[in-house]
């Protein structure tokens, strides 16, 4: 389970509107295969999982997309009834319980005859869940409750943006916490960052940073579409609309101080330094620093009062990516 | 492989003047026990890995002090030929050669018939290593050179206090680098620390640390002998030699600017801020920083310009630990 939770905070905000969630397929307590959901609309976590443990089984290659869930499912109920009759899987979230364009993953699972299932944590959606209890019923060994707390950490955005919006703080810092001037992360860090703004709802960013760095906060690295923008201000007559930001087609940008938006169900993304720490401060939900490994005596610091509470943290090309929790 | 090398990193400096090693067993594919050698003296990482796959194979426990080298070897010896002999045994360093109380680590796996053996490195020292030929010899499918290049990472500060002083430099600051005014980094934390106290040649601190903190410096926490001390000082006559470190048995305390020692085999751990950072900027193999999960207005920054590599970080407690390596 705990490399289920690893696969799934690979993804962290990246399926949005969809959970994180991560898989492992076992037979007689051999890994066959660990996987992650990576986007919505995409093979959810134990599909794809079961098609890696198929590979792996069988010294066979996939040949069809594996993300097309579709396809997937189709694919998995072709093989031989009772071949995943020894498995186990372990899913950091309920299956789900939703017939859409394929079964259900519960149905699908029953439907492969699996032996156990074990889950981490039962999906918070009411509409969502019943997937444990229809497996149970139909003669599947369901254990629940299996690092619960981490999984329930790993889906904390999801059941934030079910009921307003979750507040995503990010920030690049070297190891003694300088902030400013220029690049400090690296490529692979910024590229992330850049996956993350081209699924949010929104990204947030001072009007001062907006004056003075004159950004154009897209999403160029991964090619995806500009993400709207809120540029947060006090003045907002005092911006030129000039500055490159505001010349990218299909992208809304508003401005001004009033941030009522966050109550509507939606990822929001900050971008920014000391001053929007504090200005967000009561706004933010979690923390994500990418930690380049270098001390610097040039760059400045920033100063702000904040209790935390580390979720996960993991090497990203040469940084730390560090995702915490205000408390 | 990467099970041993993360269960070789937790004791990364403990078995001091032994290097960090970290060792699993597994069984037609199936995990079976992780290990890591803990201290100088104790059962190497691949017998207590033995031992717990021993118990997990027969659903016994072991009731003797399973760190007791002898009583370990006598009892893996004394199991019907051929227990262990589906079994792959993962160190992340070649196991030993060198007859002591024991057989060497090597003659036992060729006697217990192990099926094979990966090893990440060769041992670094000519006079221990060896034992990966002999096992090959005797008919064991031995493979060398998996994650060679984290498995060397492991035992840098074993490669180099052969030769001279590993200088390993401690701090412990907050999320956003702060240092300074009272304790930051939580219990678990401080006992680490006092473990690795325990264990260096000797414990090197500035001046003005002590001047102003007068501080015992001992390993109170963990109820074990105080570690020799050397503060560094142009100014050694003025510290007074009441400060709590000075009345302490069995301790010796050196002071000076005069750093030859450091050309001696040995492993010194030097705690400090900004001053002695600088001050020892050219001679730090390595930086431990305890990050305590918050963000801090009141506390004071440290200003160097210094680049780094990450080797390792985990939780500890609420805090991280990350090991780095000055590049």
């Amino acid at each position: 389970m705990r490399l289920a939770l690893q696969a799934g905070w690979e993804y962290q905000g990246l399926a949005y509107p969809n959970p994180g969630v991560g898989a492992v397929i076992t037979k007689n307590g051999k890994l066959l295969c660990i996987a992650a959901h990576e986007k919505s609309g995409s093979s959810h976590a134990e599909v794809l999982a079961l098609l890696g443990a198929y590979e792996y089984i069988s010294g066979k290659t996939i040949e069809f997309d594996r993300q097309n869930a579709f396809l997937a499912h189709q694919f998995l109920r072709s093989l031989p009834n009772s071949f995943f009759k020894d498995c186990t899987a372990y899913v950091t979230l309920e299956p789900c319980n939703h017939t859409g364009k394929t079964t259900s993953c519960a149905t699908l699972l029953i439907d492969l005859k699996i032996k156990s299932v074990y889950i981490a944590t039962i999906d918070p959606v009411p509409s969502h869940s019943g997937g444990a209890k229809r497996m149970q019923e139909s003669g599947i060994d369901v254990h629940i409750g299996l690092l619960q707390k981490e999984a329930d950490e790993l889906i904390e955005p999801f059941s934030i943006w079910q009921k307003r919006a979750f507040v995503l703080f990010k920030l690049a810092q070297t190891t003694n916490g300088r902030i400013t001037n220029g690049v400090i992360s690296s490529e692979v860090s910024r590229i992330h960052t850049h996956k993350l703004r081209s699924v949010a709802s929104k990204l947030a960013i001072g009007g001062n940073t907006v004056r003075v760095d004159r950004p154009t906060l897209d999403c160029r690295m991964i090619d995806a579409k500009a993400p709207d923008l809120f540029i947060y201000t006090t003045d907002k007559d005092n911006i030129d609309k000039n500055i490159p930001l505001f010349n990218i087609q299909n992208r809304n940008v508003s401005l001004g101080d009033n941030l009522d938006f966050l109550q509507t169900p939606s990822f929001v993304l900050v971008e920014g330094g000391e001053g929007m720490l504090k200005a967000w401060q009561d706004k933010i939900d979690w923390l994500l620093i990418y930690q380049a490994p270098m001390l610097d005596s040039k760059r400045l610091s920033y100063n702000i009062d904040m209790k935390l509470k580390t979720l996960h943290h993991k090497n990203i090309g040469d940084d730390l990516i560090i995702w915490s929790k205000k408390i």
